[in-house]
Formats: C-alpha cells, structure tokens, sequence
C-alpha cells in the first residue's frame, strides 16, 4: 500500500458539527505525515485513532487559522508525551515566528528537534524525500502567501523474472541494477536488454493537494496526470461572485480543474459552513468531472495507482 | 437564575478522548463570558450548542496552550460570522501580541472592536462589572505568570413588603431608595428602618477559579468563603511530587484548599491526562471537603447561593 490518507478535516474557515477545519494525515509506506493542521486536529486523531508521535513532517499551506491553529498544541503535546524524534515543519516563515514565540511565552522548551523548512510562493520547490516520495510545494492563488503541496512516489524498482536470471546465469552480484533498469551483458559482450530480464514494477502514485486557491491555471501544469488529486470547492457554482472575492473554488470550477488536467480521481473538500449537506457539491463537481469524491471527516483512502490509458 | 456554568473542557495539558483543553462558558444573569479557551473551544460550544456571538467578555488565566490556543479560531469565527459587537478579553500582557501577529499574518480585519485588558499577577485586579457580577483577577502560583478569576455577585436590592408600604403610605418614588436599604423618613421626621419596610433579597453567589496552581496560601485570603471554587486538581496525591515540580496542585490538596477557605462547593479538574477514570480524584478530594464535584465536559452546573452557617 503506497499510501493510506486520512481525511481529518474536510470543513472550512468555521467549523461545523463533524466537520472540523483543513487537516489532513497520510501515511507514505511506513513514514507519516500531515498536511494543515486546523484546530482540533489532534482531538481528531484521538477519535480516529491516529498516533501522533510517528508524524515525521508537517506541511501547512498558508496562515489562515483554519490550516495550522492546531498545530502549537499538537506539537506541545508532542513534547509532553516525551517525543525524542526530530520533526521538520514546512510552511510560510512566519509560522516559524508564531511558534517560537508561543513556545517562548510557555516557557516550553522542547525535548525533540524541531526543524523548519520555509516555503515560498515562487514556483515549485522540492521539500523532502520520505517514505518513498518526493515531496514538493507550489504556489496556489489565495489572499495571502499560500501553496499546495504534490508528492510523487518514487519509480517502483522493476521485478525479476526468476527463469530469465536462471537461463542467462546472472550472477546474484548484478540484480540490483537490473532491478534499477540496467542491461546484462554477457563474458562475451552479449547484451540482454533489461526488458526480457524484468517486469515492470507497480507503476508509482502520485497525490496533489491544493487548498486554499482560486482556479489557476499555472496549478494545472503541476497537478497533470496526478493520480489523485484533492481540490478546495468551497461554494457551489451559484456563489461564483463569492468565490472571485475570496479566493476560492465552486465545486463546478474544481471539477473543471481535474478535467484538464487529467487526473485519475478528484476529491472535493473545504466546504463552506453553509452546506450542511454536501451532495449537490458531489454533484455539480461529477458533472464535469466523473470520478469525483466529496471527502467527509473520518474517511480513509487507499491511493493505488490508476491504470491509465497512458500505461 | 444568577450564574449557569458550561464546562467545555476540563483536560489538561494534552486533550484525551472525551477531555478537551481547559474552558467555561458561564451565564451570569443575561450576559455570557468566557473563562479559558483551550484548542477546540468552538468546536465544543458547536457540541453543547452555546452560541459563541453572545460571549461578551472572554477571560485567559495563562499562556499555556491548553487554556488560550482555542481563541484566535473563536475570535476568528466571530468575525466570519459577522459579528458587530464588541468584545473584551483580559489577559496577560504578551496575548495582545499573539493575537495581532496571527491576524496580521492571515491579513484579517476584524469587524468588531476588539479590547483588550492586560491582567498582572502583583495582586488582587477589579476587572469588569458585568451581568450583575464583579470579576476580578488575581495571582495563582504556576510555572509562568498566571491568575485566577473571581466572580462576585452584586448584592441583590431588598424585596418592599407590599404590606408595609401601604401601612405607612410610602410613595412610589422612594421604592427604589428604600430597595437599595434605605430607611424611610415621614413627613414628622420619624425614622421607620430599612428592615421593617423589606425583605432581604436573594444572597448574592461568587464564584473562584483557580488553574493553573501550587496550593498558595495567599490564595486562600482571596477566595475564602466564596460559594463554589474550581480547582485545579492534576494529580492523585501519590504524585505530590510531580505537582509541586510542575506547579500544580493533587486533588487531596484541592480539598483541604476548599475546607480551609470556608467555600460551599468545590469542583475539580485539569485532570492529568495519565487518568482515564476521574473516580480515584474525587474520592481524594471528598475526603478532605465533602462536597467536591469532580467536573467533566459537557457538565451545566447552576449556580445557586449557598446558606451558610453565617446567614
């Protein structure tokens, strides 16, 4: 399983009942990250049943409260419950500045290292390898310094074909770079090319994430071909004007957005406060986009990798 | 009904499940304040249904994160929410500044005025008469500057004897002088005293939080024969010697502080997050002072005026 995400907060700027503000936990093969941090996200982990302590790195998209008021806490509890392992922050520079002086205030001096990684709002920046991913942020469209975050899996090693290492004897020594994509050559200059020596591996999965951000269509050159990807849809297409004013997305808009860029499979989040119900965002998105989800708190996704006709 | 209190939280430093952060929501007459606000405040008020937009006054005893890190969000929600009135929160000094960064950063423009009180821990502060109470802070014993609250009611006008009033043809127009224990005078010059006209009105009820704490005797002098006191409790007095290294109190403590300052009730919590059973705390306290109320979230607890023996 390449990755397994946690939706912990599928609501936006105020909460609602079951639907607590942006946060998202994923685990990358064994590694565990977190992506926003709104309030009320390590409350959400307890009911959900989420271990805090294993998160190696957080990624907050921009200051707005709804994405990162809930990190002081989680890092602060964290620090009571005696972690030791180094986490590694990336977010705007100020949140550097807004931790610190929290901590500084509390008197709180932590017992792990606590790195920082600033993001910019730029072009696309390459963050972190971990758990088998590359992990990059790129700027989205929002009233304040905001970017969206896309991890790509690293290309799967490819298989060895038992018979094929049997009937041209090669020698254990040489699996590695086979399995990495090289040829064979034989003692007597024989070339085996690496095709007849392998299958491929399981094609890698990528996973875009953007919230917050208007529709932008130099977002579209980095989240193409993502296998997943999740999209703000704060207001339904109706509230359009809304939308332009605050910087966000209509579930018709998010749609559109996955449509072009030629995702495997679009979720919907950050609904505004005033869709209790959120089928006729589910909706209005599928009509442009088919394989469309409307997150809701508590889901978990396994994110496989989508055969495309690409393949 | 003088004072209605909401306890929204009564975890302490990290939340567990059904424990949130520190906070409570107090009714006093018709107006709504607020003590503590923990990660996770709103979402609780959204749980008990409280309307946070009444909240007029909003009290932070410190700045550990389980008793404030739940304001920016509320003070933001409010704000999303359209509100217009004004709203006052007191607390120490370096709060002001957190507040302003973080809504610097997010670019938010509040609509309401927000005002500011900045408590000290040098002695005994008059903060605010509001809803029929005075609220003053006054330094608690812990790790970082920290207060508590005292609540006290105003003494309730006297009740006229509708018999008495006719007896001696008192005007209309003295009522209220005399409601407020005023003797009445006659024509003649004879005095007839207050306490022949009236009856006395309803005891006035008070109320002291204290958390966070070490037992502190010059508490004692501030908060003595108030009707209910919340305190702290942390721990189980088997670990007295992590309470005092972190300046906190154990629940036997608690109770003995409540039989030595002569109160009427006294409700515990801030319970370590080590107890999944809040029983063993209880019984600890009662012990010392029988009639403890060992608190959890969720609890509306109205607050009555006790008769006491000094009636």
């Amino acid at each position: 399983m390449p990755a397994e995400l946690h939706i912990l907060g599928c609501g936006s700027a105020t909460p609602t009942p079951g639907r607590n503000p942006t946060a998202q936990f994923i685990r990358l093969n064994q590694t565990d990250i977190l992506i926003d941090c709104g309030e009320g996200t390590q409350i959400q982990m307890l009911r959900f049943r989420i271990k805090p302590m294993k998160i190696r790195h957080v990624f907050i998209s921009h200051l707005h409260g709804d994405h990162y008021l809930g990190l002081p806490g989680l890092i602060s509890s964290m620090h009571l419950m005696g972690r030791k392992e180094s986490l590694t922050v990336y977010g705007p520079p100020e949140l550097e500045e807004i931790l610190n002086f929290q901590f500084r205030v509390s008197e709180t001096r932590l017992n792990f290292p606590l790195q920082f990684v600033q993001t910019q709002t730029e072009g696309k920046q390459f963050l972190v390898e971990t758990g088998g991913f590359k992990i990059y942020s790129f700027p989205l469209k929002h009233r304040i310094p905001c970017t969206g975050f896309l991890l790509m899996e690293n290309t799967p090693r490819r298989k060895l074909r038992p018979e094929m290492m049997k009937a041209y004897q090669v020698p254990v020594e040489a699996f590695r770079q086979i399995k990495d994509g090289a040829d064979y050559v034989q003692g007597d200059g024989t070339v085996i090319p690496n095709s007849r020596l392998t299958f491929p591996g399981m094609r890698p999965v990528s996973y875009a994430y953007c919230s917050d951000t208007a529709p932008d269509a130099e977002v579209l050159n980095v989240i193409r071909g993502a296998d997943y990807l999740y999209h703000e849809a704060t207001f339904l297409h109706e509230l359009l004007e809304r939308a332009e004013e605050t910087y966000h997305t209509t579930a018709q808009q998010a749609g559109e957005i996955a449509r072009e860029a030629g995702v495997g499979k679009l979720f919907i989040g950050h609904y505004s406060s005033r869709y209790r119900d959120i089928k006729p965002l589910q909706e209005e998105a599928s009509v442009q986009f088919q394989n469309t989800l409307a997150v809701e708190d508590g889901m978990v996704i396994h994110l496989l990798p989508f055969s495309t006709d690409n393949d």
